[in-house]
């Protein structure tokens, strides 16, 4: 298995390590005929490019693509698309330290029991760097989405205790705060807040929201492959992430049947429409028409530099302190790997989706 | 797709409607020498069988499984393991009125948009029938589990407002409670509090916690494959589920890192342990060798009879009320199925695992 | 894995030993809206069944298949459906011998030595019998590429030395010819022939031609995943098969390019069509528009009822027959397992092929 | 879908076009541990290189491949291995003419008519050359067989009427004779009738005999994943190649059972054996402890000077050369292909089969 590879029709496969050659992601299924450039993905990997505020690392990583396979003239040819961004440079030095104990709230200890070893460089494949080559590939999906009109957003909902309220946000105003923050008062405060936490050697964990708009009725399959399940793997996925919740996710729990069914009502356009959207946009693991809405709770980043306890290769308790500069909290650079998930998988449904009729199929090939 | 296919090398296939001839499941890739009896089976399945107590609905359902291939002489073969629950008595007249309208809450809308039409008689695939399957399989997966020493266990820790705190549980309470909780305070009040829906016509959500004892460490692949991942995927693909959280979970998206990571240490027989759980068991996607944790949220039940706005086939506005007696609460029923689909996981990541190590592959084939 | 699950968008999932309950299939991913009847699959697995005629084993099968699910008011649903043939009467006292040696040409030694023990009772899982599953499925498929107005039709184009030029026949002739191949002389010959095998105790093998008629240009993916690399697997996974050749297959070896490339040209229609078609309808690995031919050579039956030397479970070389009355030749009943496993092939590709251009995702989508 | 990804636990992900950047293959679910370096791949590179004797094509290819990912300190550390060769001079002004017009025995026609175009230079992602990414990734299967005691070899068994019986050669002959047929006398006279085929403008077919030695017993699943199934997937997946035949293959069809059997026999260390391996080394889809033998057919290279008829992109019917230097014969070249795509096969076959036995199972995580 090895688990780097994701997707049924729109399948990627992503590779790379922290501190190796480089990183990508091939991705294959992508339909032909679509507009793809370097420029557009890079648009999205520098979303995710670290180095750009002081909340993210000072480390200068470039991050630029480069296709290798799979267009022409600017078109996807239907064949394997194939993305890589190169390390300019590559130092592994100064990690031997690393090498020699298991960081608290890192794989390295899980990743030394499952293989016999590990590259220890910038936590290896464990790395958060690791998530360049879902960014890459989530730049083409959105694009196909984008073809389709629908639109995958997200954004920091909060960090630490600083939560906001989208519905009094404006969706631009996410782009301009340096945490993806959209109310601007509550992302000063959580500017502070992290400000706070880095003066105490610490780190702050947070929420992103995603919000879909624009997908049609009928996605997602039955049983096993509900859309709200590969989303909630999708998401999962990711590192630092801890939980996923769907519409009202955990407070539906708290909840009676009479507040949390959306009751159903014909627009004046006749369109059938929900009037609330307690269940996120999907009823039954299929997308109902409605905004999909998710959230994912990430934890604090575990790199901090105060003193921990752990325990060494040499089998003895130790304590430590994980140097270096780090990210004070993980999630406004994560806020696009988020998109990203959510877009590919999405992308594989709707092509799923396509061969669910045989009205559909018909058509299709009897033109 | 069509979606009713899960796992990689433990494989289920899962048929049936609610109101057709039987519910059942294939298991391929089932290891060979297992004992696999229908008692074993039927233990599972009675957990789940509806009409035990005042909290589930009364329809006798049966339930009685019968196994159709796959063992011989008590054991299974390794070729694929048929199970089947047939249907006493289908009773399809008194659907009629469903047929016409959406219920809130329900997957009817969303068939009828994906399919063209959909088979109206109790939910047809959309039932949470639909998971006597997933529980048969289950009943396989954690008799696997048990000979590895590995255990999944699952209660009701929250109905409505009533939640309760299983460090201060025992754990054979569980199986007296009718409700699955094994706090028989709490478990009184949260009867009250269900009397008092199902008076008021209404109906409760929850939250279901799991806990697996005995994980070795290194189960689950990296980036897409995390063991986190799959889990939530698994348990989210269960009707009415709408958030899962693996450890501390949405709790650790408020914390600090220094709060939130889990130091290491050396017990007494040199064995490394963490001193806290806060990540629930995985770290970096893998088994830590801790204790999994995971909760899952349980919308509450959208079958309620009081009156309701929805929208009919004919495209009219209407009021309904969803006749018959249901669950007022899906929580305690759906406790075996959240353990069936964690032990279904855990065996599919436990076989693959196997295949990470050059020095394991050599073990096995050179002896 | 244990490998009785196939496909990837139209899937299968097997069940079933020669003399347990019952052999049935899970179709998940059948399109909604399709025709599916209990008399049309019926007609599939008759022609499978054996005590036809004199050249199949008398054994009486029954054979009669019910739906346990997948379908309402005649049509598919788009979920499981479930189809069981449920043996009428279990035999197995008479399988004791059996159980103490391994059978040269059969599964028993490969079987024993994968799995540690074995159904031994008519083989097991390793029977022909398992292709009853696979029938059922590929009923199901023939009648959604008949709605596609494509046609899959196998015939006996050898059986030991008598061999057949199907362009001089008549395809009806093949359903009058209880060896299902359509020239009537041959059929006689290869019928004396057999009846010398008997008479010697002995069995023959033979060859089975299969032809596609309809079949749009473009279906097929590249590099793995080629119709071709795809139907030679479909067919080598059938019991006996030994060889599949595409087209002009073995022979193309001998030729040159000249003879061998097939030249295209513009019909009266203004179509591009080829002039010959030794590529046998694929090029690339993608259909070309033209008939898809392949060819499955079939070895003979291992069950005779001569004197053969094998081993023992107690470790003796030993001389055994195997008594009872088997087929002379399985090419006859293997000939509608052909066609099934080609049209359970083609129908997934058909359906992963609807994705592939951007611009009919967006006609799907937009309309 | 789009079929560049192949495997089930060791999984290949391959890209890259003729003239493209590159060509490459992502390997997830190599086991951690193994040695795994440039200069070994770089051996079977070599060998399926072209330009290196007058019957193959005197472009300088180059190949000369990088590691990106997936190993530390010369071992393979568990994650995605990506092998990457870049073109060292992308040339496609020539191919202006190719792009208008189908060449016959190419895939142009049935690519353009499934994406709606096509990258035309050199034949875009169906050239041969997208087989080097196959070879990189079976490089390092190979290195797993090896550890397990198993060779694959292939060799020429036959190129258009000249055909050699391996019986009589010594395997070292194969690495001297240019077209890796190891009968030193039929590769003159071979190489003498390519010389004619050239002069004459032609090309020749041949077929591919691959022999596995030190193959366990068991390795192979039931029904729909034979063995045998995997492997005719896996070399027909090979562009040009029209036929597979395990064992006998279509010899079988025209013999009788009482030739066909192999008899079982104990050998004077008690172990199983056959006496004659018409099986090719499997049985009911399983390896039987015998060497397995299959042999490919490969068409003869499409690519000939001489006039060819064809249609263009203005649907007119013209007369068309070739032009260029191009391989007379595929063979030589693929026999590294061939191998490859066994190697592969049987290693995710080898992993798979480590999780079929609950006893295995025990042994593996109780120790």
């Amino acid at each position: 298995m090895a688990g780097s590879v994701y997707g049924t029709i729109f399948k990627l496969s992503t590779w790379g390590e922290s501190h190796g050659k480089g990183i990508g992601v091939v991705v294959d299924g992508c339909p032909a005929g679509l507009p793809v450039q370097e420029s557009t993905i890079q648009t999205y990997l520098n979303r995710r490019k670290p180095g750009q505020t002081k909340y993210s690392t000072p480390r200068s990583e470039g991050d630029t693509v480069t296709i290798l396979s799979g267009t022409f003239e600017g078109l996807s040819t239907g064949t394997p698309i194939s993305l890589a961004v190169f390390n300019e440079n590559q130092r592994s030095s100064d990690y031997s330290a690393i090498a020699q104990f298991y960081r608290p709230g890192h794989a390295d200890y899980t990743y030394d029991s499952k293989y016999g070893f590990r590259d220890y460089r910038g936590g290896g494949r464990s790395s958060g760097r690791e998530t360049t080559g879902r960014v890459a590939a989530g730049a083409i999906a959105c694009t196909i989405l984008k073809e389709l009109g629908i639109e995958v957003y997200a954004y920091t909902k909060s960090i630490g205790p600083i939560v906001i309220d989208y519905q009094k946000c404006s969706k631009e105003a996410t782009f301009t705060s340096p945490l993806c923050m959209p109310d601007p008062e509550a992302s000063m405060q959580a500017e502070q807040y992290l400000m706070e936490q880095m003066q105490d050697n610490n780190s702050s964990g947070g929420v992103i929201e995603c919000i879909v708009t624009g997908m049609p009725v009928g996605i997602g399959e039955p049983v096993f492959d509900k859309l709200d399940a590969a989303l909630a793997r999708a998401v999962m996925s990711i590192g630092a992430v801890k939980g996923v919740e769907i519409g009202d996710g955990f407070h539906a729990a708290t909840r009676n049947g009479s507040d949390n069914n959306d009751a159903f009502y014909l627009d004046q356009s006749n369109q059938i429409k929900k009037k609330t959207n307690h269940s996120g946009g999907i009823l039954g693991g299929i997308s109902d028409g409605s905004e999909i809405i998710l959230r994912a709770a990430v934890k604090p980043t575990p790199s901090i530099a105060r003193t921990q306890s752990t325990v060494n290769k040499s089998n003895e308790n130790i304590e430590i302190q994980v140097l270096g500069r780090h990210d004070p909290v993980i999630v406004p650079r994560a806020v696009v790997v988020v998109e990203s998930m959510v877009a590919v998988t999405l992308v594989d449904y709707l092509l799923m989706n396509m061969t669910t009729r045989m009205d559909n199929i018909k058509n299709f090939y009897r033109k």
